[in-house]
């Protein structure tokens, strides 16, 4: 008796790599792909890889309430109406966009909007206990009794999986979040920022101070590391987030510390691989999976650690947590229709 | 109770790439990924995807020959070799290189040696009948009865694929061939043309017009279509090929003549997609899978027709379409541990 | 005392790469760089390389007809019209678009509208003396008394600079022209089909077999040779063209009857550099320059030549044939601002 | 009357990003391309863009002795030797590698062998008054009475230009060195590591926390600042630099204070171009050129300012600005033969 299963803005790259990631998945089956602006047309012609899937659905809220577990892959505007619907109707929700992921207050602080909901903001006080920030290997339990699952951004979970087993060894206010990202995350949306041309052969910064992530970054990592530096840059690859993490340590700590304190919280993960003090990771080795591949460095000489952390800023970054997520509400097996082998070369 | 099985030359990219495919196969356990020059380095200090995949093992033909079925993705030299050797032993084998796909006549004009065993020759007329060349959808019956699979080279697999359902509707001596390949196709060794500051950027031909894949074509195509002009190209990425043949028509062969031929072909194959007349396949929508996709477009104004299909060099192209004969050799289902879906983007 | 030039349609790449050009040219002075859509912004908010050149301009055409010499690099729409009205004028023109390359019964077939002046149609029977299809090396005599240049397309330059030295050696309707063309031959204006993620590890036919490339390159090699095939291709590099033709030789032309005819033609040339037959250009050794590599190998086994040729479609197929025209047209050493070195690596 | 010169070393990148800048010099004629390992060898069989470049020379020390200028675009090892020797020949010389950038001290440390000439080091206390360190926006009077000069390597270029002008405004101890290069400035030499299978669309970091620059960067910033984190990431583009450096401000620092300070060292410099706080430099703009874009963003939120640079590896960073520091020392116009207009798109 298998699960059925919705997406909402299918058309956009995290609903496309739901639905490649979907037809592979044993358990759940893909009853609608929405996509507002798509509605009719075949998927092919924007995806020619999948030449299997049909039509793109109209959005219809009664039908996808009658499903399973609705993935959104919206902008968080829409994804604040149509979240809210679904959890007033007790379907399981699973929203990829920034909807829900911090405080009312933050939210309009970094969004530049009042929250709806604040009981289904989930960094908020006020979240309702069914509302959850959706990283697994932080957050397990609660996204095992979750109807709301605010799904991290794919610069947060490369972030959080890196520092957050270190916030106790290292001193406030020194955290520096330096992050490449491939193209896909910035969406399908063709602009002049995001044509070949333009970014074949090219790197650069962009958004900082003031990127969005930087808030949910803070956040998560709790509040008493201080406030962080965060600059996002622009990789000339499809798929990939690599974060540089840098962070002055507490007197005495060590690297053994700081490599004991990552194997403890790691030791059982199916998704996340550690690497031997002084190798990094590589984007591509994590390329179409769910995995994070993590480093962390201590530098004797300035006293700090350098976390290097490796995710698909679509897999692990975007619908392969969701789909992770999503294992975990459904009581089904967590690795389900997942991968940690990238394709590589 | 599961199929055992080894991989020698496991440490070029054909040999990698089945090492990933097997990690996500339920019937076929990997027992040994031998590789000569990388005994007892650990397989993910090459290719950091595979971080649990041990160590590469010593070649030991004993070992490989008590195995159901080995994998040979070496050069064609140690195949020769190795290949004779485990078919002699009763071992299945299936080969990735060219040690066994032409006749020997032919081995000698376009690999410049001598064919040590004319009776393991899958094109030669003293064959063994349980030598075959491996190209399921044109010899699924005989490979099901195979021990010796001599599985077809990556710029083989496209043009066949396109062009075998045609050769009745074209003229003799009409047929050029224009492929493009990834630089994976070139194989692991590092050297100065497969440089990343070199290949970025850049496009070239390369090989014209004795490239050995030439022959190849012609065996598998038939004599009647006369010699074929092959100009391979070497493209900056990592996966794909995609081949533009042309050929001129019989008269009166209409764009229906040609559909219907490719329809009739392919309507049940569960890897090979057509494209409609006018659309063209992409090779990204079939990187990391086993699938064709193939479009055929009749010209009136030259009565050309123009066949493009793209595959993965590394999936249909080689590991993909080899672990597609094991399947079928081993009696298990031809699709599995293969996709159809590409990582894409 | 210095010549006075414009460019209108400034904001796409062709003229862009104008600009480029003229800020190290000694004696041509860029007094108009005019966008139609991006007037009044800075160059550099487009183009950040170009940090010194102010602001576009917008289109006027009477302050245009008062320069020495007018670069058109609109769509061809606008530049009927403009270029009618400059040379009407009596101002020098190059027009980078196809409106003036064929007859006007070809303009009708190809670009599906009628041509307004067929006196201003380079490729018409009725066409002015000093209207001018712009290709140098064949063409030179021509352009030094033209006021009207009708710059040739990117894949018809790469493909008639190899092509036409040979067409009284092969036979007759037995040429197929397969080119490959970076990303930036297809304009600025950002689309689904040029977004990074899309191009990047990809590559797919496109146009054929209707591209209206096809018309110029048969108007412009001769009725003699029939019709041809064309298909072009997008390969994922911003710059650059590689055309691969073939073509049935007439009885009894060797490799050396090749060689000799295009060394003939090209001995004296500065911009295009014969490559030894079974050497093959790259794409990236003519980045950035006005220069055409070409090589051209025979084939004995199937009696035909196969003729590579390579080119910076943004250089020689744009941007830097136009300028090398615009020199020769007003008196000035044919080779200034302009380079035959390509960024390597 | 021209200035003869010659290159040793001119097989790799920077040696033969030397010889496409010189053919482009009127002042200074190329008289020697000296490669010890390809002497005999067309320079277009390895840089398919020198068509005209002739053969390698052999490396012939009197030979070299005799010209006004000789570049050594060697590694350290050989420079050591034969700088030295030109010197004390009272041959001006440019050295690209490290062998002279140091004090005898810092290159014991960080190249781990003894300096045979603490009088040509030009980081020690030392070292002769005509032994300069080239960066010559920092230090152009002294490079115009330079005998020896070591230039800058690529990533120190990049941060020195950002960082230098800011040292009194930022706390010791405080800046990291996120920097991001190319591949090209790993060399020519072929290894797995710059295969394009590896590198295409892929991203590391590597080398931290002791890759040898961060001595460079060290000395030249001036010890007041302390020790430095430094991680170098390999971008999957040819050429190019991107350099994020973060400190944190003294108090009451803002940022018209490191605007004023920027704006005051680099207003009349050809090379150094500032962007408006909160725009970001890409690479590909500086492609092919001496040019370095930076920017300075100060956040409130953290009291840190973010720089990035922007140069490419082998033009400011290597060959172009040693060609500069050879125009000065030659006393020749400093800009011949640079370009600041990268080749974009």
């Amino acid at each position: 008796m298998s699960i059925t299963a919705g997406i909402v803005g299918a058309s956009g790259y995290g609903g496309t790599e739901l639905i490649r990631l979907l037809a592979g998945h044993a358990q759940i089956d893909l009853h609608t792909i929405a996509a507002h602006s798509q509605a009719g047309k075949p998927v092919a012609a924007l995806f020619p890889n999948l030449v299997d899937s049909g039509t793109f659905d109209a959005v219809e809220p009664e039908k996808l309430a009658s499903l399973d577990v609705v993935f959104l892959a919206t902008p968080h505007g829409p994804a604040l109406e149509l979240g809210a619907l679904l959890y007033d109707a007790g379907t399981k929700v699973i929203d990829l966009s920034a909807a829900f992921r911090l405080s009312a207050d933050d939210f309009l602080q970094w969004y530049k909007q009042p929250h709806p909901r604040s009981d289904l903001a989930a960094g908020d006080s006020n979240a309702n206990n069914d509302v959850v920030y959706g990283l697994p290997e932080l957050h397990r339990e609660a996204i095992a009794h979750a109807k709301l699952v605010a799904s991290p951004g794919c610069y947060p979970t490369a972030t959080l999986l890196g520092l957050s087993p270190l916030t106790g060894l290292i001193q406030p206010n020194t955290i520096i979040v330096d992050a490449k990202s491939g193209t896909s995350g910035a969406g399908r949306e063709p602009n002049d920022g995001q044509h070949f041309a333009h970014v074949d052969g090219n790197f650069t910064a962009y958004g900082a101070p003031s990127h969005r992530h930087t808030g949910e970054i803070e956040r998560w990592l709790g509040a008493d590391v201080g406030p962080i530096s965060f600059t996002p840059h622009l990789l000339p690859i499809s798929r990939g987030i690599l974060v540089t993490a840098y962070a002055t340590l507490r007197d005495g700590v060590t690297q053994a510390d700081v490599t004991d304190a990552l194997t403890d919280t790691y030791r059982d993960e199916p998704f996340v691989h550690l690497l031997a003090a002084g190798t990094f990771p590589h984007t591509k080795a994590v390329a179409g999976t769910n995995a994070c591949h993590l480093s962390a460095l201590v530098d004797p000489r300035t006293n700090r650690v350098v976390v290097t952390s490796a995710i698909d800023n679509l897999g692990k970054g975007a619908a392969g947590q969701a789909l992770q997520s999503a294992n975990i509400m459904c009581g089904l097996e967590e690795t389900l229709g997942l991968t940690t082998i990238g394709l590589y070369p």
